[in-house]
């Protein structure tokens, strides 16, 4: 059952940057209600990524949202695509991974992709099913229908033709086999971060090439993470795991800065339009307290991965450990692998000091509290298990997470 | 039987243009003394040109060469890379042929070619044998190899590029097939013309990155036409074709202006070494009337096309027309494929004259001969069978030839 056009463009449009061509999505949504005939949407996911987190969501959640309004979810593994790797916005030409790695990790991207998709209504493809029986002629054929001076117009590899850095010959075949893919399911919307909005386009321009009706592309915001400043990413560790227990996803809400409140709750959770409007105002007029927004969006986002019950524990326990103990709400998160480390070792990691030096110095000093109790021993071996709050001078705090 | 390095390098140089790198060839020729194994001397031919001219013959006699001192000469019919299309020296992206019309043309060309090669010693590849049955993943491969910016180095597409003519991303996969032959093939040599250079160079580039000593590459000189300016080339109607009648190949050389007498002498006849240095000095001391060295450079070119006695025969059907009627020996010639033409339109035609109103004045002032004789009438026909001497004013010549 699909929706009305109207009903359905409220859902599309909820968070997007870009809609291109919107008239052409009017004209197939028409054609789509017309015709009793579900819409098929695309959505690219790179296997080199093991981990998602509420970033990654982002998309993933405006594919389930097609999926609501009754289109045909279809997620294509680049496990092809994923041995050459996406050089979007990467400034290096990246290793290769082999066709076993990326199929592997392609499955428990889904397995996670699970918790926001409809999994039984999502049809899933691997690219190298269409992309690895090609031949030699056949990629001279694809490659033919592009040039290299729109390939080099794409930012990243302009950037990097000027910056000398280099860019091999087979990273233009990227673009290519991603829109081949559009090619090989005559994709009728294709999602993706803004980062994606050229490999999207060359999709459009392939599958003209090939006589078929070009898909619609959709981009949509990268979330910043927790820092408030960079993309999310695990590797910069601002990331909020969609496999996070509760109470580390609510630490680490509580840790963004009051400027992502909006976007987070516009981009990575259920609440509706209205709702939203009311976020909106509550943060201009300055009626509300903004943590106690970010408590409402951790509810909001917990109940999404785990349920509504576990999100009220995860507050208590958060309440616990910061409001009994006078610490910040929105203190940042630190995530170490070691079971133990020299206290003087942690204050160096974290940068919570500059030098072992003055780590030494502060605990001498009687500066450096674990938990709100006060360090004395600049010898003390801390061990690195449950979270602990480490605080240096009166308003220097971490919260230090064991990464699992 | 291999000859001595002193005596190989002496046939090698000749009319080279670069050996890159020199001390590479000689620790090869040295090497396959001792081994008593020939080196493997790689050809490869564009089959998207039918009709060879001598100056294809420049780097075919170089192949020949190889053989004569021991060498394994092996041609490469480029079936695959025809498809391509080389862009090599090309401002537009090229028609791709079908594999079938390259194979086709490619059984021609070695036809050609064995005239010029010893066609029993001669190993004929198709370069489809090994790049047709490679997928996608082996294009992937292969092209992580070479970077954009090397690519773009190369003088057409860094011109086209900048003149931002397109150049499509297949054509970037034109260097990378021909030095994959290379690899398939394990070349310790391959020749080309100079504007072969880079794609040369890449197959070098190649054979290191698949742990393959690097190919030594030798370019040969592009052989100017007998207008003496531009590459000899069958569309510029400048060439003297290998398949060509012996007057007709008469005619032809005796067109060349002075200046290209040495280089065709060195580049497309079996002259010794000693002779050619005789040549160049009669050449600078201008003790020798150069059309005779023009004679006796056609005697030699028919002699290995066809045989002596058909060069002296065309040497004297050539007196006949020329001493007798007292037309200049170095006249230009003008093929044509109609039957029959009016002679104004002839006129205009070979621009012999500007327009038709200049044409008729110029009859009508009896300054126009066909043939020695005077023409009056200014709505002549003129029936095109055998070879035609015109003649306008006092000094301006040309011979009509009969395209075949």
């Amino acid at each position: 059952m699909l929706h009305s056009i109207e009903e359905q463009l409220l859902i599309i449009r909820r968070g997007t940057v870009d809609i291109i061509p919107e008239d052409e999505l009017l004209r197939k949504l028409e054609r789509s209600i017309e015709e009793n005939k579900p819409l098929k949407i695309k959505l690219g996911c790179d296997p080199s990524r093991p981990d998602l987190h509420i970033g990654h969501s982002v998309v993933l959640r405006k594919l389930r949202q097609f999926q609501d309004i009754g289109h045909e979810a279809i997620l294509v593994i680049g496990d092809f695509t994923g041995m050459i790797g996406d050089p979007t916005g990467k400034n290096k030409t990246r290793p290769s991974l082999s066709l076993e790695e990326t199929r592997h990790n392609g499955k428990s991207y889904f397995e996670q992709a699970s918790k926001i998709l409809d999994p039984a209504k999502t049809k899933i493809v691997y690219n190298s099913e269409w992309l690895a029986p090609m031949t030699f002629a056949d990629v001279v054929k694809m490659a033919s229908m592009y040039t290299v001076a729109r390939m080099l117009e794409r930012d990243d590899f302009q950037n990097r033709y000027r910056n000398s850095e280099p860019i091999s010959v087979h990273e233009f075949l990227y673009p290519l086999a991603q829109a081949m893919d559009s090619v090989a399911l005559a994709s009728d919307v294709e999602l993706g971060g803004t980062d994606q909005r050229f490999n999207l386009l060359v999709g459009r321009d392939l599958q003209k090439e090939y006589g078929q009706e070009p898909q619609v592309i959709i981009t949509m915001p990268l979330l910043e993470g927790t820092d408030g400043v960079q993309k999310m990413s695990k590797s910069l560790n601002n990331y909020v795991g969609i496999d996070d227990a509760p109470k580390e996803m609510f630490g680490r809400i509580m840790s963004i800065p009051d400027s992502l409140i909006y976007k987070y709750f516009e981009l990575t959770t259920n609440i509706s339009i209205a709702e939203l409007e009311t976020v909106k105002k509550d943060l201009e007029n300055k009626s509300v307290n903004p943590s106690l927004l970010k408590r409402k969006l951790a509810m909001e986002i917990i109940a999404l991965y785990h349920d509504k019950l576990s999100a009220e524990r995860a507050e208590e326990e958060f309440d616990l450990i910061f409001k009994k103990k006078d610490v910040p709400e929105d203190v940042p998160i630190f995530s170490v692998t070691a079971d133990e480390m020299t206290m003087v070792k942690l204050l160096t990691l974290t940068k919570l000091v500059d030098s072992g030096n003055e780590a030494r110095r502060q605990i001498q000093q009687g500066a450096v509290s674990l938990n709100g109790q006060k360090i004395t021993d600049d010898r003390l071996n801390v061990k690195l298990d449950g979270d602990l709050i480490l605080k240096v001078g009166k308003r220097k705090f971490l919260k230090i997470v064991k990464k699992t």
